[in-house]
């Protein structure tokens, strides 16, 4: 047995190198061609259901979420930058009270407003994240200062914010981030934490919205015009947290990851399980290594790798290609995506 | 060609399913072999030239090592677990002045003593880690018992610190963490930044023992006679740092990782490159996507992919049959490895 998979090791290489070689001979032009490009954005997934939804709400939620991927889209259409267009995107969804993530972020379990983001350029790999900061309007636009501006991928709390000062970043009182509904969520979570026998060592999680607190997140990940990909993910993190719990959103491979080589993805889950997973960067790798599609790498890792592990959530990705993927194992995803036809999606539920 | 391909993905599918199943069936029974298991520790990679090495300071070196890691050989030999192993052997290296982390931490540009720790599970994937603690004595047991006692992987600053307080982690004074060398490399690094013209952007980083202060960690990777692997990390981060700046260390796949399918890898690098590298976790998913043997992902991921973002460093890691590896492309690394048949070999420069 071990000669012949020695022998389909050599098969497999052979084949792989005339395939890659091939490949990227057909598809070079097809990649300068100007015509492909796409954005998607996710908005948060979780028990997301229709009874729990008043037209109303819903209609909020999509008015939301297309605002925001047309501003993306916008930029992208003019050869704006991927970078630009992940930037500009996110800032309208942590606008918003709707979501997790600048105003609209939970609260912590002594009533404070902590936000983390991260944001990864494709072609160079260099990226920014910011983790636990309280007075930044904008987290993700932090989050791109700290990868453009200082030789540093990752800051955290105070120093992050001593950062932004410097950088002329728009600063906000903690106020800012007060929403009634997020007040309430914390009080609701703290009530029943307080019923709950193991309270010691546990935290919990609950959003009136998505009937589960542990997944608000926004993100956004797109390809431009010149080929080059990015992925951008910012959230206020998950009700009711302590001992200053970092999440996904702002960990470079877990949250966020962008490669002009295979794909850019940005992930909204229970945040401790795709750390563990390293979710996002797994997605890009199944397709490096493993030859896979970004489909077939998405599905495999959220249908079937997160969940191994005792995780939920979902993520949204697009390859160099632009072909796109939202993949999630929750009842719901806020989502929305874009070709480079303009052809607009927008959806909540699961199909 | 699109035809050959999906054939060749046919045949590669059939084939791995073959020979995943033939593979298991032949491994159970080494794999459960109480003959398999192995440590292998790291103080860090840097520019350590033998020219610059006194003697005495070499002996201290290699003298630390051993204890270190005899340490945990005991433990594995004893039947004790790889977390167990690795957490004792960390303490070792943390208690010793010779290496960034716990006492011997560099300080922060503000002359603080911020640490830096991550641990994780090999069997289960669960994983903790902490980012920016200043009275903890040994970080790598704060990691731990986020790991074993919380719901979450990762927390930083004051809330980690007040969650090392309810758990009975050994704090101290940080007082405890000054000593003279690491004073001297501070004020160094900070008189150097003031007649650097570019000094606003860029943190300057040295330390007189490995003229290099980008690379101070120390690392442990074991693997147990279950079968179980696991790795850790601890480090006092970077001379002179700012912002609140985290680096690899506390970041599970670029600093840390381990499962018991492919590996477990201890990071020790320029840490900003490791995390948009997610240089633990790749080589795990160059083994189990690429079909690479442990020392070629190592080789591959520390000898092209790191360099070509600009990067460097080194790692060591293992295999769940017991393979090693410690890969480098720094001029020296501070190593030693022990395999099952007691074979000891310490190192610190290159070949």
């Amino acid at each position: 047995m071990k000669n012949l998979n020695l022998l389909l090791i050599f098969v497999v290489f052979f084949f792989s190198c005339q395939s890659k070689n091939t490949t990227s001979e057909e598809e070079k032009p097809s990649k300068n061609s100007k015509e492909k490009f796409g954005i998607v954005i996710h908005g948060g997934a979780g028990t997301i259901l229709k009874k729990n939804m008043s037209d109303s709400l819903e209609n909020a939620y999509k008015a939301k979420l297309k605002e925001a991927i047309e501003t993306g889209y916008a930029i992208l259409e003019s050869g704006g930058s991927s970078l630009d267009a992940i930037e500009k995107t996110i800032n309208v969804m942590e606008n918003s009270p709707l979501f997790n993530a600048g105003k609209g972020a939970v609260f912590t379990n002594d009533g404070k407003n902590e936000l983390d983001a991260s944001i990864m350029d494709g072609r160079t790999q260099n990226a920014g994240a910011v983790a636990g900061v309280t007075t930044v309007k904008n987290p993700i636009n932090l989050a791109r200062a700290v990868m453009e501006n200082s030789e540093h991928v990752m800051f955290a709390r105070e120093g992050a914010e001593q950062f932004a000062k410097e950088q002329g970043i728009e600063l906000v009182d903690p106020s800012y981030f007060y929403t009634e509904n997020r007040m309430k969520a914390l009080k609701r979570a703290q009530k029943r934490e307080k019923v709950e026998l193991d309270h010691d060592d546990k935290t919990v999680f609950y959003d009136p919205l998505i009937k589960d607190e542990k997944f608000g997140t926004v993100g956004c990940v797109a390809l431009d015009k010149n080929g080059n990909l990015a992925a951008g993910t910012s959230t206020g993190g998950m009700t009711n947290k302590r001992w200053g719990r970092v999440g996904d959103a702002p960990i470079i491979g877990a949250g966020t990851y962008a490669n002009n080589n295979t794909c850019a993805v940005s992930s909204t889950g229970w945040g401790e399980f795709f750390i563990r997973g390293v979710v996002a960067y797994d997605i890009s790798a199944m397709m490096e290594y493993g030859g896979k599609s970004l489909a077939e790498a998405s599905k495999t890792v959220i249908q079937e790798k997160v969940p191994e592990i005792g995780g939920d959530g979902g993520i949204i990705a697009i390859d160099s290609e632009g072909n796109m993927a939202m993949e999630f194992n929750t009842a719901g995803m806020y989502r929305a995506s874009m070709d480079a036809n303009g052809k607009l999606e927008i959806a909540i539920y699961g199909e």
